[in-house]
């Protein structure tokens, strides 16, 4: 397997990136990650629209990076002979660069670390189909939360939580109120209205969560972006998930006690075929083939 | 100049680590920065004791894992040529290894990558002799910022604001409270009284400040563990920073106005001569010298 690292293509066992990286030091980097089918990006202009404003408010400059990212992804999704491939993700990271460790950033000219690598992708069908489990934890995150850095080390904690308690998932709760889970957006449906936490510096802008939004309202729901109290989390008709490695998930169980009926809801069922639809459609749309421009 | 990576001793030009490090990947990582003089260690037993404590919270397992460290920073001191080095700084990190990317731990036996650098070092002699400027900027951090892990953007973004503006350091605040700076902790006095952010999950339980405390009670003076509301902040007589590579270093402006008189004050001049001291006698001790059991 092939991988994109400082502009170069190379095999994966010889990938190494050095011990003064910025992203190894201090996290100093921002990444995303991308569904593929048959070789074409879902939601691409997206995906690199928000790294490019990770890379603005972290003031990570690298002049042409998107353009880079998505002809190294299209070349590497070829290499690795993945352009039939039904489903792949591809991981794209830039880091602010190797210099010698300080806090504030580095010498003019840095050059920041560039790396692409692409994997196939195993969808998560059968959760998505019969639901999953889920655990509350609070959250210990920092207050920057909208942008997809790689401090990721409280969504880890989390998620090994939910892991060892046999859930898929953490949602995330700060100061009484649903954020957003470990790695994925969390909706719930109270009183009928679909609900999610709103775009602040408390989550992360996803871009399922974005689709789905406009998937649920094309199909008649009404979507409030309005935070879920826990309370209102626990009585929740529906809980369910959305992300790119997530699609659209039912949580039938939350701490334990069932959701609603304990089985996936009208809504997170119609949003989750409809968004598979969407992938279908919009992967197929020339504009959004990988590199193409 | 040789490093310690992974159980081998390195020219650094050739070490690098994978791609698939959770140290890259997470800021899955714990580290340490050790000063040491002619070649012994300082506080050596404090720094590895944060060390441990910071990998059980995350549950980071590698037996031994002090002591391989301190043997490979003896041992690096010696092939470095910097035995007779007056100040050298040692860099330790563990991360939790190489794994395919999810959030979660990887499989149990993941090997933590240990690495170990050391360099030169050239105290900040004149800084803290003149005294140095500080701004003030929000804490955006984690809750648990009691441990030293490499999760440490919001640390660069305000190092950099602080850089930008001329400082040594942003000093933080949170709810209207100083809790600490980037890479120091930060100290007041009022009425006084040396305050400081008790040890709690917001700050970090710094080496240099647990020994100024005691040296400052040892000079008579009173020391409070309270945190310094903003008012007092900016009203003190004196405010000065500590850190394993700041020793006691007096802050004279902040945020552009003059701190007290605008020169180093007493307790903070009298704090760095005995830190001073004691570096040169501690040491000495052998107790304290690398790697020796």
């Amino acid at each position: 397997m092939h991988v994109y690292l400082d502009g170069e293509f190379i095999d994966r066992a010889r990938a190494s990136i050095s011990i003064d990286d910025r992203g190894f030091l201090f996290g100093d980097a921002v990444y995303e990650a991308l569904r593929a089918r048959h070789g074409r990006l879902f939601e691409a202009g997206a995906h690199m629209q928000r790294l490019r404003f990770g890379m603005r408010e972290l003031r990570i400059a690298r002049p042409g990076v998107t353009d880079e990212i998505l002809e190294a992804a299209a070349k590497l999704i070829e290499m690795n002979a993945l352009a039939d491939a039904p489903d792949v993700l591809v991981y794209a990271h830039v880091s602010r660069g190797s210099a010698p460790r300080r806090h504030a950033f580095p010498a003019a000219g840095t050059r920041p670390t560039v790396y692409v690598a692409v994997g196939t992708f195993a969808p998560k069908t059968e959760l998505c189909a019969a639901g999953a489990a889920a655990i509350t934890h609070p959250d210990l995150r920092w207050e920057r939360c909208d942008l997809k850095t790689t401090n990721l080390l409280p969504n880890v904690m989390a998620n090994q939580a939910a892991s060892e308690a046999g859930a898929y998932e953490a949602i995330l709760l700060r100061g009484g109120l649903v954020t957003e889970g470990t790695h994925c957006n969390v909706f719930g449906v109270v009183n009928g209205i679909v609900r999610t936490h709103p775009l602040t510096h408390r989550v992360l802008p996803g871009i399922t969560r974005d689709v789905v939004i406009g998937l649920a309202r094309e199909h008649g729901f009404v979507v409030r972006e309005d935070a879920l109290r826990e309370d209102e989390l626990r009585s929740a008709d529906e809980i369910f998930l959305t992300g790119t490695t997530t699609d659209v998930m039912p949580m039938v169980r939350l701490d334990g006690v069932p959701v609603g009926d304990g089985v996936p809801g009208r809504v997170a069922t119609t949003l989750r075929d409809a968004l598979e639809e969407r992938m279908g459609r919009r992967l197929g749309a020339p504009a959004e083939r990988a590199g193409s421009r």
